[in-house]
């Protein structure tokens, strides 16, 4: 899978992932109005609205991107319906051709590290029979429980062919609180990265590995050094955007080859309507206002290169 | 609702939780071909296999527990429908008058972490009405991401009166590689709990603090400095019993009040009937084994006061 994130995102011309994380608020008045027709003021008729809102934006942008990020935090806030939600979402874009990465940051003790990998990326077995639960392609993972927590995703990893993103350095304000904190005189991210590089080793497609790093775009000194520390680790780098991250501070996160860093925009994209720059295509038209602001995005950070 | 937790582990004389983490391995053969017979060999039918014996264990302990931890990962591993049982489990607990701890371990950046919080503890907004999503008592919480990670939950705990266990030190063999690194001559767990402190010093129950925290009895050294550190922040302990904790072990973990712990288990329960000591029993009559190890595990924790 992490080759076909490379040959989509050279096909493309596009390091770039749009993160679909639908807040109520950003769905236009008429989806809402329509899903609340059909469905009443419920979990069901929010679950049905984001649905509706997001495929608006997939059917609108698919053709320019390489990859989609939904968070599911965003539809879990609506309990089962949500989740629902969530699963139809993944479907529709990988249907539509999409690499899917399921932004989860799930991540436990083994036993249940390996019920996750199970349920997100591999197949649980029932009697006889098995099934894939939700199917991304990749998902983020949580590094804070350390190898045994993280093991039982890249055994999935293998057997699938798919991938994981492992948390290092955080694009929130407060990620430094514990991340950036020294340990043998090196911050705590970095030896998350290393152990990234090491457990990447076990899985490589033809040049880069399965098993790579989240670092924030809004901290680009560290996302240089952690560059470093995993030369074969891709990069999802949330940040841009929306949370402060420009197209300069992209730089240090690609590789010479140009290669090696995936930039993902959510709100930037999904409620770009919303944003004066794109205001003139109304409400109506959120997913031009959307289609608008991908190619934006694309030409930004490609202008690095 | 740490109050209600306080008050049910006194009114019951049992500081236990049993861990609801239902692998299909552990579902007695007469159960799954009830499901299997209903749903076919289809996650349907895993996830009602795991309904009627999640039921059957807790008709047959309600009584003698203050509370239940079901693990989501059990459930998510079988998809959407994994997900309505994990409901229905929650639900069904809350109704025989159970503490309900959602083993959920989410976090994320801050806006993220809003979204989790509102569906696994409090309500979200659909026009002009609200709803729980999940509406779990207690969720599990990892740290890793920093502060505005976790304060989106501390918020929803206060409106709701409910609360969280942050992960400081968590059971499994792997969690010193980065929870035991010295920052500043302190292991990063110490860190973690001397945050937790800090945060549960906002939202104070009558003795405790509804942020309460995660520490494995596997290691009880690093549960003694912790209860120090965390005077008025409940402990979760997992890993008694199959982990390899024993009750002694145990004694660090509680304040001189005898309280601030409450000690989970889940596989020595649940699969009772499949450990020698509870054979007796038989696969039919499992429901009735779990009754005994929970006794026994009341006894046996009980014997260090």
């Amino acid at each position: 899978m992490i080759n076909k994130l490379i040959t989509e995102i050279q096909k493309k011309n596009a390091p770039v992932v749009v993160g679909l994380d639908p807040m109520l608020g950003y769905v236009p008045e008429q989806i809402q109005s329509a899903a609340f027709d059909g469905f009443g003021e419920t979990l069901e008729g929010a679950a049905e609205a984001i649905w509706q809102f997001n495929k608006g934006i997939v059917d609108a942008v698919y053709d320019l991107i390489p990859a989609v990020k939904p968070q599911i935090a965003m539809y879990e806030q609506f309990g089962i319906p949500g989740i629902m939600a969530f699963k139809k979402t993944v479907d529709y874009c990988k249907e539509k051709g999409l690499v899917v990465i399921g932004d989860v940051k799930r991540g436990d003790i083994g036993s249940t590290s390996a019920a996750y990998a199970v349920g997100h990326l591999g197949k649980v077995t029932v009697g006889s029979k098995s099934y894939y639960g939700f199917d991304e392609d990749f998902i983020t993972v949580n590094p804070y429980l350390g190898s045994d927590g993280i093991k039982p995703f890249i055994d999935v990893c293998k057997q699938e062919k798919k991938g994981i993103f492992v948390l290092a350095k955080t694009s929130n304000p407060s990620s430094g609180e514990f991340q950036d904190r020294l340990v043998d005189g090196s911050p705590l991210y970095e030896l998350v990265g290393k152990k990234v590089a090491e457990w990447g080793e076990e899985c490589m497609g033809d040049k880069y590995s399965y098993i790579g790093c989240v670092v924030g775009g809004t901290y680009p000194e560290m996302g240089r050094v952690l560059r470093k520390i995993m030369p074969k680790a891709y990069i999802l780098v949330p940040g841009y955007g929306a949370q402060g991250g420009t197209a300069k501070d992209l730089i240090p996160y690609f590789n010479e080859d140009g290669l090696g860093a995936i930039v993902n925009s959510s709100r930037g994209i999904i409620a770009a309507y919303k944003n004066e720059k794109y205001a003139k295509f109304g409400a109506e038209h959120y997913a031009e206002a959307s289609r608008q602001a991908v190619e934006d995005m694309i030409a930004d950070i490609n202008s690095i290169f």
